[in-house]
């Protein structure tokens, strides 16, 4: 098939590679012509993929005419909150023709609107068929062709086994899902507390406490998820648990390289400006914490981040506050399981 | 209280410190003489709890009747083969009086029985009062007040909730829970996949593979777990996917441990040689798989590493089988959320 990528950085290069390498004819678009022509001399994408090679048979081009014209489909990876400007000027190009198929993979919440791409998408054309494509996946490996699970989300059953069919391959495995806000919502808040994880990491604390920080998490995230209207079994899944795993542990992570420079003790603005690449969970803490206040919701472990981060609180201070919380149960309504009370 | 725990390894000596800065009086049974004689002298349980200093207050002897006579509450943390046996001599030299409160903290299944350790005790015992705690807590680190978060389940919420306040202080965290076979299940399984992990890191798989790895794992034992009676939402916490990251993202591990040399090459045997402590994985992929069969299930995981660990399968071969399973979707139940099915 004939699929065009939107922005040559990490993620998006390394998709284009197993597409090549599934047989399709892809061509990536990027704005800046010097990338561009860096890429097509050298071979390889040097900023944001290191020691790849890349094959000639993937197109970079920076000429949004040659590059999505006659495209089947069209994959956005770009930072989430340039996605709504970025599709606005695609709509205007005149290249989302009806039957093109969307895959999203940029992972994040819009600061303004406090949509999911999924919702951006579902607003500026609500009859484009849409699949979001995440689970946990470094960029960095799936260009090695190390194995890694993905999830291809969907309302459209047939679209989500499209996309299964396109990437998968004896290094990549696809699973669908039809709970497309539940695997976006899982998506952008695991940046948090990957950040969260940083935080712990930094301060010297160990694997006990990064355990129950991901732990506890991942039910936050299920949390403010189900609100929303995701179903609560994606949160155990690749693009829920899986994703906050990889993204917390491994030191691929700008998000927890940007939350150990805080722990260490150095200011957020210096540690996004050190990590040098977009950190979405900066912007992420901020839209997920709005959405806490809009479903009035209780979220223990966002609200002390974002305390640390936007009211410089200190961080072991809120990590103290997240230790010392009432007795509680694990999950509120199992208090209901006892079956013996006294 | 009056405190007694069974046996001197990392875990039970690690929870012994815990006790003893939260005030109780705390005595350390231990069958070795030499080894009790060597804590003694040294302050330092120097083969299980590296660097670790042992206060005076807390009691080590070999001798039963000293140790368990007026306990309140005993605690197992001995390796789950020798769960029955231990406990039965407990018996038999009568200080399981019905009053006494029992901790088990040890993680496996019977390999003969195919009973968990709340399973033993109860057909011993109908009567007695059992609480499990687990969570993601490597001994280690406990043992040097890093932040902890440990789970208390019991049937019993009173129990619960005592074992909670015996535990709880400014570095240790403890939530309940009812389902005691959940979190059970949960904490012997997790040794199964993070044998996985490691042989999965010890092939040379990133962190991707390792996710994946992990969240099928989860869902795998969440699948076993509850055909035997328990609680979903136990495996998304704590005791479930908490215990299942530390085991499988931490060094401190030894099943992860054994399962690195296996995957670079050496033999079952060798590596569980070289760790030199009880590798409960290697009891709990037997009992897991019995298991298995006996509830009529697919796990595909343990199947694989069932084969890998005693029927001699290549690793890399056993990978490849799981990536390469037919087409599915994340959870078989989802397919019918589809919205739009074309």
């Amino acid at each position: 098939m004939k699929i065009a990528i939107v922005a040559a950085g990490s993620w998006g290069t390394a998709l284009s590679l197993v597409l090549n390498d599934n047989g399709h004819d892809v061509c990536v678009w990027a704005r800046n012509q010097s990338q561009v022509d860096k890429i097509n001399e050298t071979g390889m994408n040097e900023k944001y993929l290191k020691n790849i090679s890349i094959p000639k048979s993937i197109k970079f081009t920076s000429n949004m005419k040659s590059a999505f014209e006659g495209a089947e489909i069209i994959l956005f990876s770009v930072p989430s909150q340039q996605y709504q400007k970025t599709l606005e000027k695609m709509i205007e190009g005149g290249f989302m023709r009806q039957g093109v198929i969307l895959i999203n993979v940029s992972k994040g919440i819009d600061m303004n609107t406090l949509e999911t791409m999924s919702q951006i998408t579902q607003r500026l054309l609500p009859e484009q068929v849409f699949v979001t494509l995440s689970g946990p996946s470094h960029a960095e490996e799936v260009s090695q062709k190390l194995p890694t699970a993905l999830v291809s989300a969907s309302k459209s059953r047939k679209a989500a086994e499209l996309v299964q069919d396109l990437f998968a391959n004896d290094y990549i495995r696809v699973y669908t899902n039809p709970d497309v806000v539940g695997v976006e919502i899982s998506g952008a808040l695991k940046n948090i507390i990957a950040l969260g994880a940083g935080i712990s990491d930094g301060l010297g604390y160990g694997d006990n406490a990064k355990a129950a920080l991901i732990t506890r998490g991942i039910n936050e995230i299920a949390y403010l998820g189900t609100a929303m209207g995701a179903t609560v079994e994606t949160f155990r899944g690749l693009a829920g648990v899986g994703d906050l795993i990889v993204t917390c542990t491994s030191m691929h992570s700008r998000n927890r390289r940007c939350g150990i420079l805080i722990g260490q003790g150095h200011s957020f603005d210096e540690s996004i400006e050190a990590i040098g690449m977009v950190v979405e969970g900066a912007y992420t803490i901020k839209s997920a914490y709005d959405l806490m206040v809009k479903f009035d919701l209780e979220m223990p472990i966002t609200t002390e981040l974002y305390k640390v981060l936007y009211e410089g609180k200190d961080a072991r201070v809120a990590v103290n506050s997240l230790m010392s919380r009432q007795k509680k149960h694990e999950i509120d309504e199992y208090a209901k399981g006892f079956e013996i009370w006294e």
